[in-house]
């Protein structure tokens, strides 16, 4: 295959990502020719509605809405594909990988439902399947993985990935916040939709997760294989607690390998101050990924919005164009980003168990009650967790609400297994003086 | 150039990092080849005592002292140069460059001293020279800057690039050690070489940023283009001061662009304790870029240390082969690497000023004076600072000394530009009322 005087990009969606992969594509010709040692062009764009991209400044003749005019032109050697949703996105991908063209993706939905399918099939093409875009915004995550740190043997990825929660989740902690109002704040600001679901349920992240732990572990991790737990329930006692505890909450996206099992799940944890990923305030991103060799390596920047995305798209196309230029087949990325070629892809809940079932999950516990202010109490609760081989590492008692008669008891556990904790959360709601247990929260350290 | 159907390694250094190299090599072929696509092996080891070695478990007939038996093996397709040092290793390099070998290293001072001339060979003879092991130990920065990154234009990188006086500082600041204490406990632990020099006046942090910078910038910075000042006039009181103004006390390396003229300089600096570096403590490395598109993005790990450098070193072997097995020319990072292929090369300083005079820096300054206590020297200061255009922002008296008649004042200014400040400190050191202008220190905010 001879490299190509001229790369063409075929753009395939113009909102907030494409409107950018579009000005940088357009605005910086000569920049970009120079990192990829070739010339670049934007030949086509497309787009649901030409009429409302009229004033996009696009050369004549670049928007289309008919994907066959990328899909079926061979001289389209990149497909960006920033639409969203699954389809017809997939489906474009699926077309423009088996025609030959490279295809750079920021689609985090499909890559995470269907990744291992597309990564096989542009390894069958040879070409590459790149998608830094689709994990972290401008952190550049997905390519250290395939790449840099691909000597390692991955033990765990821990993340904050979802800028909406940490953002909700910032305000609760440092502005006493109660979830609504910062809900509130953050579709004030741009930062949550008006249906908040994907975000606050963990959706999202779990994409996400499901996305590196397959890149991380070289194992097929769908959605369905993770654990997830939204943020919706947590009040602001919650952080005032967790504050004196020396604690900070956040919503973790996390993926463990044990015996070669992987565990994956998105939940409000609690974090010790001093721990890096305590320190990600706002809307910002981090990863932090544990390996044999590197150890812990942990990358903090933008998550989500124009220019950092745009980041890593246009990352990937120069990264994609540069193999155009060399006359190789796929770049390295595909040898990594393939889930281990030389061996079948695994299901990692081949054994039944699935991943998303945590069970068996080890760490210790944060629990705050309701209870009856009366004598016994603490004994009755002791018992039940005693029972459980729950062993209690902290207690407080806190805002007895004197005309209820009730009181507040927050408890901190040692290591626990969930399946354990789990019982006995049942066994202290079905106590008469327990009103209810009101929050359980799990802590990393 | 058909691909190899085992790829043979050669190995010049068999200290710690070596032997790490050495160890993963033969201890995980079956990963490395998967994540490779064909099997690879370790074929000569260059030691400069072969009895030293007796015992390092290789395979018979892999060590020799002769380093012909790996520059001259036209079957040895990648060098893996982690001796140290200038000379032999740059000519080494160069050798193995010449006759089409790829080369991954892991010698800041080479690369800081050499890089662009080695970038240039490697480049004309169609083989990767790979260096991300040279700066961040296992933290994917150079890799980041060539590929992931490559979309942006940077403006600056901000880093702790240095292990040793990361740990000297945090143990200053935290435990009030003083400085010769701290080094010595560093020293006791294996952090600092009996000979300091290195990394206490900043020359192996300039090596780093000078690296970063080149890559980052295109342009070519040396070691003499960087402006360097110690941490060794440090005084547990800068930390208390710091401590109570809201700062924490860090070396930095920075480079910034400016007009096109790359500044860098290492030297101790204090950081809002919000800012992430400020968060960085012990021996960890972080480095923070900035660019037009990414935001900033933050990259903390294990800077140092047997495994995170074999993690760096490794992972460039994996991309050296896989740009084999692809049969392509130099991969991906050969373009980036580059400073410019399409434009001469340009000496950042070629203007005159050179990059490491930092006179027209402008930042918040730390003064320490140790002053006569007596009426009407706060009057003199000011008087001093006024004409040099200084504005003050804080003022602390200290450390009232009244046997000597002696008092400490601590000044943090607004922003200033460093030729005035320095010209202020002159003249403050030459009123008889202070003793001394005891420290100063830029503000990085």
């Amino acid at each position: 295959m001879a490299s190509p005087a001229l790369i063409n990009v075929g753009l395939m969606g113009m909102g907030v990502v494409g409107g950018g992969v579009a000005t940088s594509l357009l605005g910086q010709p000569n920049a970009l020719a120079r990192k990829i040692g070739c010339p670049i062009s934007l030949k086509k764009v497309l787009v649901r509605d030409l009429a409302k991209h009229g004033q996009a400044n696009l050369p004549a003749g670049v928007l289309t809405t008919n994907p066959e005019e990328i899909l079926d032109d061979s001289d389209i050697h990149v497909v960006v594909e920033v639409m969203g949703g699954t389809e017809p996105a997939a489906g474009y991908m699926k077309q423009a990988l088996s025609s030959g063209k490279h295809v750079v993706t920021a689609n985090k939905e499909v890559m995470s439902k269907h990744g291992p399918e597309l990564i096989s099939l542009a390894n069958r093409n040879g070409v590459n399947l790149l998608y830094e875009a689709s994990v972290g915004g401008g952190i550049p995550i997905v390519g250290s993985l395939m790449g840099d740190l691909a000597a390692n043997n991955v033990q765990s990825i821990r993340s904050i990935i979802n800028g909406t929660t940490n953002y909700i989740l910032t305000r609760m902690a440092h502005d006493g916040a109660d979830f609504d109002q910062a809900l509130r704040e953050a579709q004030q600001r741009g930062y949550a939709e008006s249906d908040p679901t994907n975000d606050v349920e963990g959706i999202d992240a779990a994409y996400k997760i499901s996305i590196l732990a397959s890149l991380a572990f070289h194992k097929i991790v769908g959605p369905d294989d993770v654990f997830r737990q939204g943020i919706s329930n947590l009040e602001p006692q919650d952080f005032r607690y967790a504050l004196e505890l020396g604690y900070a909450i956040k919503s973790l996206a996390i993926a463990t390998l044990n015996d070669g099992q992987v565990k994956a799940r998105v939940y409000p944890a609690m974090l010790p101050f001093d721990h890096m990923l305590a320190k990600v305030d706002g809307v910002y991103n981090a990863v932090e990924v544990e390996g044999d060799l590197c150890g812990k390596v942990l990358f903090h920047g933008m998550g989500a919005g124009r220019e950092p995305t745009t980041s890593a798209v246009l990352g990937d196309v120069i990264e994609a164009s540069r193999s155009l230029v060399s006359r190789a087949g796929p770049t390295h990325q595909d040898h990594s980003s393939n889930i281990d070629l030389t061996e079948p892809p695994t299901r990692a809940d081949e054994s039944g168990s699935g991943d998303s079932n945590i069970d068996d999950l080890i760490c210790k516990y944060y629990l705050r009650l309701n209870v009856l202010d009366r004598p016994g109490v603490f004994a009755q609760i002791g018992h039940v967790l005693g029972d459980g081989e729950i062993s209690i590492a902290s207690v407080l008692q806190k805002d007895t609400n004197q005309s209820e008669q009730t009181a507040e008891i927050v408890i901190t556990t040692h290591p626990a297994v969930e399946s354990s904790v789990q019982a006995s959360i049942q066994a202290l709601n079905a106590l008469e003086v327990v009103r209810d247990v009101s929050n359980v929260l799990r802590i990393e350290e």
